[in-house]
């Protein structure tokens, strides 16, 4: 079982719901109430997911079979009515090997538990490698975290540069030389556990709605690394968009007259506003010059998300940046060139933030993937 | 029964099917089935829906009962087997009223047929009407069409300009003075059947999308009028944003230094795209002068959709524009500006082009809305 970064809902488009289906969806429902609500009563689980306390007795069987929840005791603040025993996830009952394939230095991988904490880490250094060089690399790291773990592996997920197709296969990632490089499905033949493979800042987006502080259903998160793309999330699911390269907003020209590009155009969003482009800039400035750099940087970055905004009539906007480069000066220029660029029935309502995940959100988007493409956790 | 552009899939969000859902959503499908492919045998029915032949037995039942479908004797082409009896949709089984309040000067009305034929057209002239007397006139005009229509009403679907929400509620549209102007609540009261109301731009999307050209799933839909909207299709849906403006993307600013818009901001997308606008620079122009007004107006176009073709990863890109200012110049700026300020992974595979429908396509997305809301059809 390689790729596919979307959970499918039981009813496939055009055809009818088969029982499988809804014993996976009804599965994926209660698992989803405890990860999001913490411990619960069968009768409170049955009430919020509107099954019967039959079927709910089922499945609560069946996953405690499996180990994945367990029984907890009687809540503290029950007084009256008969007894109700709690049941909630075993936060270690499954690891989840994460890697996030986007640094230029390092791979980095990590291993993950239920709960969305990482409980071991571990980095290769990558030495500029590329092609099959780097993808060995990325397996040797996964057999790596496999050994490490002392718990069932639910799966392997990864966040990697470049556009990455629903098989698993990175399409296109110039930096590391992958064209149609077969990384889910190669790896998946070297270990014993399903793969899933995204885009880094749809890991990413994946990473800050499900643990970071996402209020609403739909939000952009834009990660600035090497280069510079986003993770569109739309109605609580990832758009991919018609090729997978949905988000892929690094090569859109701002000015066709600005800086040359590694592309070979002028005036990218990357030549403004990546990490390599904007740190020779900044280095060896006067911190006083250093915020007029990020302000301008992030009024370019402003100019592309006041369409984009616009377009969606999106409330959330993620920022995603090394930390070096995480400044207020550059995300408020990116705000204030959104709202002079929107109307303000638009703008009013826009809220730009930098993730609540830092430079984990890759790995713990690719831990949410495995989650959601394994236990059908929504 | 008002608003509401978006037919609820039987699965709600975080709680179980519903009975009554499943047959909604099954009678739904063999109606997609019907109108997508003509007339078929309950067995064909059956095997594309992956329904048993009993359930579409009794499916088939309900809806000749209601005279939604008849049958049409056997296939001429069968030769062996039993013979089996072809069953279709009745396109004037009923009427539906579908209004375009998007023209400066008239408020358009059609009765359309099931199989989104116009059968018939009423025009009322605006006079510069807004507020509670354009509303009037909106009432006024529903109520001719359902005196005019000699069949049982599935009801009226508006495709209005402006923010439009949930329920029928145009939220704003400056042009005709409404505020929180209750349009699709009113007109329930006063008329017997339910009615639907949806902003004009993702009326014509939805149009497009079911009557007209659309090859894949997402699409946008640009459409020039007094001001210029776009509609927004995602995997087959209204997409329509936090507060129900997506696709408001006539304020963007494209240029601060650009000329003053109505809205009291320089550089909006309408100064350089709307219909007023780029008639008053025609005007008088010599034959060259226009094409190059027109390549002009459509390059500032395709800066505002690089960037969302981008995000999207989109394929299709719909024009809508009145007859007069629709032009091959115009369409081929934005092509080529679009071509230049994307990545050739995404720009490779953008299809622009005019819609199929001309300007009847709020009309016949109007109509969609109302099937869709009304039958559940897909």
């Amino acid at each position: 079982v390689t790729g596919g970064s979307q959970w499918k809902s039981p009813t496939r488009a055009g055809g009818k719901a088969l029982p499988e289906d809804t014993r996976r969806h009804n599965r994926g429902m209660v698992l989803g109430a405890l990860f999001r609500s913490g411990p619960q009563s069968r009768a409170d689980l049955a009430r919020s997911t509107g099954l019967s306390r039959v079927t709910m007795s089922d499945l609560v069987a069946d996953l405690l079979a499996e180990g994945l929840v367990e029984e907890l005791g009687r809540p503290e603040d029950q007084t009256i009515g008969k007894p109700a025993t709690l049941v909630g996830i075993v936060p270690d009952a499954r690891h989840i090997l994460c890697l996030d394939l986007s640094d230029e230095e390092h791979f980095q991988g990590a291993i993950v538990d239920l709960a969305g904490k990482i409980v071991e880490r571990r980095t290769v250094r990558r030495r500029a490698r590329t092609g099959g060089a780097a993808a060995a690399l990325v397996v040797g790291l996964a057999q790596d975290l496999l050994a490490a773990s002392d718990r069932p592996v639910l799966g392997v997920g990864i966040g990697s540069p470049g556009v990455v197709d629903d098989e698993g296969t990175v399409v296109e990632a110039a930096r590391l030389r992958w064209h149609d490089e077969r990384l889910g499905a190669d790896l998946a033949q070297r270990l014993p556990v399903p793969v899933h493979v995204t885009n880094d800042a749809n890991a990413a987006a994946l990473g800050e709605y499900t643990f970071g502080g996402a209020t609403g259903k739909s939000m952009i998160l834009v990660k600035i690394g090497q280069g510079v793309g986003a993770g569109l999330l739309i109605d609580g699911q990832l758009f991919l968009g018609d090729r997978f390269a949905a988000g892929e907003i690094g090569h859109v020209v701002l000015d066709e007259r600005g800086d040359p590009c590694t592309c070979g155009r002028r005036g990218c969003l990357e030549t403004a506003v990546a990490a390599p482009r904007l740190r020779e800039r900044l280095d060896g400035s006067a911190a006083k010059t250093r915020t007029a750099i990020l302000r301008a940087a992030g009024t370019k970055l402003g100019l592309a998300l006041a369409t984009i905004v616009s377009a969606l009539n999106l409330h959330e906007v993620v920022l995603s940046a090394p930390s070096d480069l995480s400044s207020e000066a550059f995300r408020a220029a990116a705000y204030d060139a959104i709202r002079r660029r929107t109307m303000p029935a638009v703008g009013d309502h826009v809220d730009l933030r930098y993730g609540a995940l830092g430079e984990d959100d890759v790995l713990l988007g690719a831990a949410v993937l495995v989650l959601s493409s394994e236990l059908g956790v929504q």
